[in-house]
C-alpha cells in the first residue's frame, strides 16, 4: 500500500484550514536552512486541495501517488498523475490538490525558504474555479 | 558558508572511482521505497563530475550552490547556477558536475529507484566532450 492512510502517524502535521479545504498532511523531510531548499510529501484526501497560494522561491512537484492536479490561476487545471512533474515559477499563484474521490501524494523540492514571508497564503479555490 | 567544507562530516558517502572523476560526495536524505522517491545532495569538489549515466526514472535537479553543469550525451554543455532546475527524462544519458575551479552543490529528486538497475552507469567525460 503506497498511500498514506487516512489516519497518519504523529510525524505529518495536518495542513491548517486557514490555507487547505479538506484533509491535508505534510511530512517535512528536509528542511535545510542553510541550503535554503525544503522536501517534503504531501498527502491530500479526496476533495482536499491548498488555496491559492505563491512562494518567493521555486517549487518543483513530483507526483508520486494517486490522482490530483496543479493549477495557476486563469489557467487550465492541469490532472497530475505518478510521475509527472511542474516547475512553478517563483511568484506563481496556483494551487495543487486531489481529484474529486482521488487521494493524491506529491513530493515538494522547494528553495527560498529562508526569505520572509517565503509563501502568501490568498483565498479559498472553489468547484467553480476547479471546472475553468 | 553555505558550501560543504572538503573534508566533509562522516554522514557523507564517497562517490566511487567507478562512477565519478574526482571528488563528489552524496547526502542520501530521503531514501522512501515506499512511495519509491530518493532525495540526495551532491557536492562536487572542482572538476569534480559524473560518469555517463541513465535512470529508469525521472530525476530533477536544483542547483543549490555554487556552478556546474549538466550535459546530455551529444548535447551541449548547459550551464546551472543556484535556483536552475532540470528535469531529466527516464533513460537519458547525462552527466553532472562541476565547471573547472568551482565547487556545486545539487539537490536531486529521482524516482523509479525501486527498480532492477535503477541506474547505469557508463564511461568516464573526457575533458574535450565537455568542451562540445
Amino acid at each position: 500500500m503506497a498511500q498514506q492512510p487516512s489516519n497518519p502517524s504523529s510525524k505529518l502535521t495536518k495542513g491548517s484550514p486557514d490555507r487547505f479545504t479538506g484533509d491535508v498532511w505534510v511530512d517535512y523531510m528536509v528542511n535545510d536552512t542553510i541550503n535554503d531548499f525544503l522536501v517534503s510529501k504531501v498527502f491530500f484526501e479526496p476533495n482536499a486541495r491548498s488555496n491559492w497560494h505563491s512562494h518567493l522561491g521555486k517549487q518543483i512537484i513530483m507526483a508520486i501517488d494517486g490522482e490530483g492536479y496543479y493549477k495557476e490561476k486563469g489557467k487550465p487545471v492541469k490532472k497530475l498523475k505518478k510521475g509527472d512533474v511542474v516547475v512553478i515559477e517563483p511568484g506563481t499563484t496556483h494551487s495543487h490538490g486531489s481529484i474529486n474521490s482521488n487521494k493524491f501524494t506529491q513530493a515538494v523540492m522547494m528553495n527560498g525558504i529562508t526569505k520572509k514571508d517565503a509563501t502568501t497564503w490568498l483565498n479559498k479555490v472553489t468547484e467553480e474555479e476547479l471546472k475553468e
